[in-house]
């Protein structure tokens, strides 16, 4: 079976494996580990300025104790409207953030747009009897693979800042926008407040980083993690997998791989493409009939809608599966 | 440094970390892969019954979405006054159960007989103003590690279905329990709703397993797993650690060495002793000065109060660190 | 000023004063008084069948103590996209429902049909990524005034229950709906477990009932309302409001005289009119400076959007005002 | 019957009464009426500092949106064990605090000092694994009738801020403790930061006012005030009562009555008191024996515990009244 149903399960990559068992030793409870001390200084190298890091085992608790720092309970997150926090992540937003409410924008490919987001907002009035917004949050690559330029956050930054909404970025794939943007990490975030950073989906095994701008929030965040029951007492096995993909660009490396892949599927699929391939997903137009011919090749992949799939490519998706399936598409 | 901080943040077991490399390859994602899928039948065999068992991260996280099957966000959860729930979570159980109240118990060892219930829940009246009980929830072995006796069990079970109470068991500890006890799992586990079984603190790196009795329960379960962030993508990982744990009973065998490293500790306090020893903890008083003296001859341990300490062993605890230990004491 | 804003500040009826003032002698508190246990008969006989009833103050707490009954705080509520508890109660659903999600439909006249429902629930995955449905919630008569038809609700309630959906009513205008309609009150009210019944704006002070079909239900939400603070000690005086409004009919006496005056003002209004006008609001096109010119006669009414506005006419809206504004739209 | 049983469910005062009358005819909804607006100068004039005051119905309702804005979630609010809050709310706190803890205290007559603040919050590490306090909230006059000193609640104001807790003042029968202590109003409320001031204990029907001395607290506790299905749209009614009571200081009127006819009983008590009679209610030492011997001569109380009864007064209770019950105590 060659794989292209998600990055999601993929195998933990070798030296997120070695940082895990370098990390067996016995070491302070919880995130008192050496390695999780580590995290804030890895972190702001890498986003080149002061950043308080958190660990999460996955993508949803990340995103929600996040958020829970910029959105009260009688609070809105701004949000697409196919937003993973609003299709997939079984309404932990509600759970985390007290019934705080999602308000949903449209924009294309899943981003949004100042427009956007005005549109969302604009018509809430500003009485006791609505919802008001109180944050942002854009997903960076978004659901269908498209990356948000950094002058593109910058717009939404300074909207948000305008408007008094906090900034978050749902950066589950977050590796892939950078290794497609090709600029610094810290451009690909923008002038966000909070980035929920993916590692699982990248070649690790359980552990997903929250990065603070704000400390004050990070030590918010501390306690609602603990309260979340996310709070390992052997946390250095989630810190050492976030270090290890940090060390020597573990992390863009893997990435770089996986859209590598979706390119060069991309570019046998031509019209096909739903969506500009700027990370590693790709949303193709096929028919029941063609979808049927390409499992039948041994290619595994989800379908999207009647006429359409999703496949994904993963750190480790080989480059000969991913040239078979490129050119089984092209063949079609 | 011989640690007898706590077993919390021990190694892994090798037998874990091999179960845990041998689930590498991708399968299906959350808990639909073939480990996940194995688990009710695994710990169907250990309970001689029938079993809906799901992983967390966690034993905060196996203890809330536990009693958030058995109890309303209008009612109450009797617990005793020192279970961790009340203490050391975090107010979890206040997040999980929306508000859900702890009624505190008091009984010795952290112990609870139906008296110690019965006199926390009589006094409430039966009307709207008061918060009801809905649940009861003990710890075995407990946070002074006792360990209830299959009786103790079954009366508790018995008070708490005539009162319409579920019953939880937070079992952190569990396998040190029957370790001591020596009984079946099922006994130890009494006529019980839901157990949080322990595997962190016994070997493994990050999953607990919650074995529900009522699959509705468990199916409820589920849904507020995902709402919590707690379905982990890569779930394979913990259904490889739960497994290796239940695989040629590795998981008494663990706990039979902790316990052992903690009864030959024990022998040395004599009256020291401020609990009977019937699992891995001790507790045990020492003047500031012993303590002291205790620490310059490399010993880690925390104070306990005023007057007394805690050692706790773990399943890697070294013979020959028990015995130094408990030789240090017997000569103070 | 003729006033048209709406039926929600209107005065007290006198007799629900009347009634008021006859229950000041100290009585038992909460919902102990006789005239809080006479509500279950009264509107026992008013929907022909047995039902409990609890007062509240307002009509947000009725709807979410009536939902908080349906719906767990994982699950969501479909309802309209313009329905009241989504756009003008504050979040209030979630706050109640623990976060629960309000699942969208969009329908003519902020009205639902069973298609409608279907569009919104059927894309919804089956797993536990995604809010699955518990409840369903309608208005009668809907935010745009119009009403249910008895089949109309008996489809959605057949939809509902082949669903497993809870079925909820928001009457806050229920009595303009059962006047206009012409039918028993039960069949105005379809096969729905809940009905929050309006009654402040029809002539009342303070007070809304919340009709349960399932005495498990209300039992429940007695608990919710006091926990909600929404149990007041003085209930008599609630009571006593919702009593006088079905003495004689009262009820309906009060929305007769205000759809009477909606109606003509609606025969004034012709293809002005937005949607039909089956209750007590009217939305007719109006360019601003047609509502200026309304306005500077002494009407006051709300705008709605850029190019209408709404009126809502209330039990004591004066035959005069309302003939008087009927001609100057017509003479626009 | 001579009522003792409570003071919750008396009569309305007749000047109650005529200013709801005088309030019947329409005005903006909400909090918007004038009478609404007034409310700030008024209870300003009265507390001789700038507040922002917001009706809601109840106490439950007051105190809880009073402390959720002092206390988030995953925080403490330390209060006595047998505050009205733990005991009598329903678990209220633990909804509008989204799972906030009580942190419970012991104090002499329901009062505390700062030694039993700190005996509850000092022993509670500064970690996350535990609820960090956040606020504090007591009674005047408290649960058992005791009414706190000006310079005791300097005190206890004067730890709060010093530890960073909130303050909060449950006033349910601020008015009794006021007419008690003859000082101004603002320093029996000391320095807190909310104040719920009862009224309908003290001649309401249906109001309460929370006392804001922090405008932004204010503003959000309007959000959830209406989150909570709190904000009448009627309020002019409930402006009205809180109106009318500080109307010629007939609030203070009412509650110099009722405490005068406390004193009355008070005084033929003797050593039967459990506690000093410092506003309105009287917990008596009476034998089984002897309160049936009362209640055979037609008073109306609440046994408290087995050998004890509670007797309660209110602006209404008659001189006749009371004197005959102290006559007839005395005669025991």
């Amino acid at each position: 079976m060659r794989q292209f149903l998600s990055d999601n399960a993929a195998a933990v990559h070798p030296r997120v494996w070695d940082a895990m068992r370098a990390a067996d030793e016995a070491d302070a409870p919880y995130d008192n580990d050496a390695l999780s001390r580590r995290l804030d200084e890895a972190f702001g190298a890498l986003f080149e300025r002061e950043v308080t890091v958190l660990w999460v085992a996955t993508g949803t608790a990340a995103n929600c104790l996040a958020l829970a720092t910029l959105c009260p309970p009688h609070g809105g997150v701004v949000c697409h409207r196919e937003a993973h926090i609003e299709v997939d992540e079984a309404g932990a937003p509600g759970f985390y953030l007290h019934g705080a409410k999602l308000i949903l924008a449209d924009g294309a490919g899943a981003k949004l747009t100042p427009d956007d987001v005005r549109a969302a907002i604009d018509p809430i009035r500003d009485d006791v009897h609505q919802v008001q917004p109180h944050a942002l949050s854009v997903t960076q690559a978004s659901e269908y693979g498209r990356s948000y330029r950094p002058e593109e956050l910058n717009a939404l930054g300074a909207l948000a800042k305008s408007r008094g909404l906090g900034f978050h970025i749902d950066g589950a794939r977050f590796a892939n926008a950078v290794a497609f943007l090709g600029c610094p990490p810290a451009q690909a975030a923008g002038p966000c407040d909070a980035l929920s950073f993916g590692c699982v989906k990248n070649g690790g095994m359980s552990a997903e980083a929250i990065v603070f701008l704000d400390p004050a929030a990070a030590a918010l965040a501390r306690y609602r993690r603990k309260r979340a029951g996310h709070l390992q007492s052997k946390g250095r096995f989630l810190a050492a997998q976030l270090l290890a993909m940090l060390d020597g660009e573990l992390w863009l490396d893997n990435a770089r791989a996986a859209n590598a892949a979706a390119a060069e599927i991309a570019d046998a699929c031509g019209e096909r493409l739903m969506h500009p391939v700027e990370a590693n997903e790709l949303f193709v137009r096929l028919t029941a009939a063609e979808r049927d011919a390409l499992r039948g090749k041994g290619f595994g992949f989800y379908d999207w809608g009647e006429d359409a799939a999703r496949f994904v490519t993963a750190w480790n998706t080989r480059e000969e599966d991913a040239r078979t399936l490129a050119d089984a598409i092209a063949a079609l």
